[in-house]
């Protein structure tokens, strides 16, 4: 039976179609670029999906028989890394898709970047290096000094003389902690070494030996898996429910308004609220009434990424800065997601204008390929073998890191994420005006950008159903974390596709 | 002036003289064997020195530069891994050294393996797995499955079925810790996972969610040096002063008799002893006085390696397994130093005849040169994304594992150990009756081979002086930890300079 239509109806439903129409029309104004090929010669030409679905066929299949031997439930779909190329994974399917999460933020200049393959095949270090693996600290290899200049002397943050190479983000944070614990109770013993009395009890986790010193973190803060690095980590329930922690203490993040300079004064008295909360805790923890170890280190990140891509001002960082040094605390910065080029500087704790008095101790790992620590000539360890491992890392790694700072410099990489995350951040910003809810509060530095979207979920899915890889945090936060070769004309696709997506969800 | 001789002085002089040519005399019945070219065809001839004194002039200048960029004092001598060959390291002033140290135990087949380097240059997964490193748990690669079969399935021991792949021995403990934890609570919730006010309450450290816990560990272990790991630690100060550490219980590790099957009975009172002492603790642990966390895990070294080389029999090992298994308890093998077939099986823990009843969880990492954690079906973990990390690892060292095992295969590499090492004892048994005080409690595993000695840091010194690399542990003991390559012809050249210098001590 046939319903019918009134008058009011008709129009409601007309004035529906060409509300639609309009939004179908919405049209970014987008600047038409020629794909990069100076930067990446052999990129694919674009998106191209060969199965209807992700995962595909084959990705389901592959996902199935590795979990029987190693968990892949997380995996969201099976790469094919010998097609991959730049900035475009394909999947086991042979789909080939725009990657913006770069495998958790770690990939720095695209897949099979033609220098990468070329130095490893052309220069010997690499198979030395990697089949003869060295106890690097009693054992170091004769031209390690010149892979030290190569790689980590060339991005040693300003006031830093020591690096210490580690194996993971994770291992970076623990050995951190442990070089602020090592500092601090060299300072409670005037400068002396450890007493007979110290070594003798520490072996059986005795005081005075092993004393209650605790490091202070951030709620939301992200900093590895490991034990001592998971008691400062707290962005997610399920990285942590039904593992031990120490007792150390946690401190608010600044809950920011953005964009940061238009809220300016409010920011302020928020960011004053926590340094004063920062500082109490500190002076607390170091008296007798303590209700933790006393507080050695701080370790915050320049920008709170797991935790949801949290911004604070440089005023707060500048602020931590001297409440840490007023009271004898190591100030870690863990930029092990932040360092490597994508905020539009190679380590984002230089927008702080610190210059020679930055933090005390800062993490690396992911983009760097190689992981560890660099740290002020005053946190020098008294006595070797207290901050050592078989392994300390892996030097191959620090040969890749010397050939991925080479294209950084060869190719400006860093002028070129400053002028894409203006870019992007310019068009991401017209969509937070155009779909309020779908996407806000966009913010970022650099490419290394993030929004909030209250349809979360379906976004990154019908993302990824058009080819975009895209990662989130927090609860409701897309980060965006494309390699450092993200140019205009990569982000051309990714707000494209953006766009229709958010004007269909 | 001259002095005067007297008769007795001159008989008693004479009789040192003879003495001294006896003990100048005393050869060794060793075997004469020609050089195993079919291991290693290109290996060098024999210890080659040519500075005088070691360090060298040139290892002395590198150390000195390196070590204003990362810290080096621990380093006793510069590699050159370009010229070092299968059992022999060349140092930076091109000294050929015998290394039965092998980078603390971490090298599986001698340098530059010749099919290691094969494999390197013509398998181009090598490259491509290097040079695209994954975020392994949510984009595995699609050749992955096969990767897996060729590396950890070989090895994986009886009874298990998972893998998780990790970066370090640290990792690999921590994570096995984490695993234990998850299952122990699992347990007390009635197989259920987290609920609500637990998954809350953790992510600020706070109860239920981040529950009192603890890893029951060995007196002398060594399991890592990340604060998790630190706290199961107890084999040198040095590595542990000034850090916190968790309130986890230790309990003493048996102290035998050599050989252990000599005095069983004496043996088996004190390894009764120190297994009620681990009944009581568990439940004591257990009970509502605890004065630790609840023990979730128990972990112990095959062989306690950094801790002395200190051994057990079987019967300790398999009375762990029944308590721990009747108390709920995780059983944790850290064959960190012992998997790999150097005790003259792949895992040492074969030795216990536990067949399918072995440890729940395994951690390896050093020569396997891949790092992580075998586990048992009931360790799986309710959800994904608990036991994660972004690397998981570095699978190239999965390609390289597999590669390692197709040697020792090929070459019946678990067979030369068993020979070689058999070989050593009988010898090692001979000087340590010639010389007592100077080598004493020789015992071993295949060439996993240690003994005492009241002479250690001279004895070390003139071994590396002679052109040997020896490496101690505990306080006053020899670890032996060549390759799997190491061969009678090896041996001898090892014992004969052990003996002159024994001679002379």
């Amino acid at each position: 039976m046939q319903k019918t239509i009134s008058k009011h109806s008709v129009k409601s439903i007309l004035a529906k179609i060409a509300s639609n129409q309009q939004q179908r029309n919405f049209k970014l104004d987008l600047t038409e670029v020629k794909k990069p090929t100076h930067l990446l010669p052999d990129e694919y030409d674009g998106i191209k999906l060969v199965t209807p679905e992700r995962p595909g066929p084959k990705t389901k299949e592959l996902l199935e028989r590795m979990n029987k031997i190693q968990d892949m439930r997380a995996a969201h779909f099976v790469a094919n890394f010998e097609k991959s190329k730049g900035n475009f994974i394909v999947d086991a399917d042979d789909n080939i898709i725009l990657d913006t999460f770069t495998q958790i933020s770690s990939i720095p200049l695209g897949y099979n970047h033609p220098y990468l393959i070329e130095q490893f095949h052309k220069d010997p270090r690499y198979a030395t290096s990697f089949l003869n693996r060295p106890s690097l600290g009693i054992n170091p290899p004769h031209n390690y000094i010149d892979i030290l200049e190569e790689s980590f002397v060339r991005i040693m943050p300003k006031g830093m003389t020591d690096v210490v190479t580690l194996s993971s983000g994770a291992e970076a944070n623990e050995n951190a902690y442990k070089v602020a614990f090592c500092r601090y109770m060299q300072i409670k013993r005037g400068g002396k070494s450890a007493s007979k009395e110290e070594m003798d009890s520490c072996v059986l986790n005795q005081k005075p030996g092993t004393p209650n010193l605790s490091i202070l973190s951030f709620k939301n803060s992200f900093h590895g898996r490991t034990l001592g690095a998971l008691t400062a980590t707290h962005s997610k329930a399920i990285h942590k429910v039904d593992f031990p922690s120490f007792n150390w203490p946690v401190c608010d993040f600044p809950q920011l308004k953005y964009p940061l300079e238009q809220y300016e004064a409010e920011n302020k008295k928020e960011m004053d609220r926590v340094l004063e909360q920062v500082e109490k805790t500190i002076k607390l923890s170091h008296s007798p009434n303590s209700p933790w170890g006393e507080v050695a280190g701080l370790v915050v990140e320049p920008i709170q990424s797991e935790g949801g891509d949290k911004h604070a001002m440089p005023y707060f960082f500048r602020e931590l800065r001297r409440i840490t040094k007023e009271n004898n605390v190591a100030f870690i910065c863990d930029e092990v997601q932040t360092g490597g080029g994508a905020t539009g500087k190679f380590w984002a704790h230089q927008y702080w204008d610190l210059g020679e008095n930055g933090p005390d101790i800062v993490c690396f790992s992911k983009k760097l390929q190689a992981a560890g620590i660099f740290h002020r000539p005053e946190f020098k360890i008294d006595l070797p073998y207290r901050i050592f491992n078989t392994w300390l890392g892996d030097y191959t790694r620090a040969l890749q890191l010397g050939a991925i700072i080479d294209v950084i410099e060869r190719d400006h990489l860093l002028d070129l994420v400053n002028e894409t995350g203006a870019y992007m951040m310019k068009h991401l910003t017209e969509l937070s005006k155009r779909y309020p809810g779908k996407i806000d509060n966009v913010r970022g530095a650099g490419t290394f950008i993030a929004f909030e979207s209250n349809k979360l979920p379906e976004l990154m899915k019908q993302m990824l159903h058009r080819g975009v890889e895209v990662g989130s945090c927090g609860t409701n936060t897309i980060r965006l974390r494309p390699m450092l070769t993200f140019h205009q004309w990569h982000a051309n696709i990714f707000l494209q596709n953006l766009n229709e997506t958010l004007e269909k969800l």
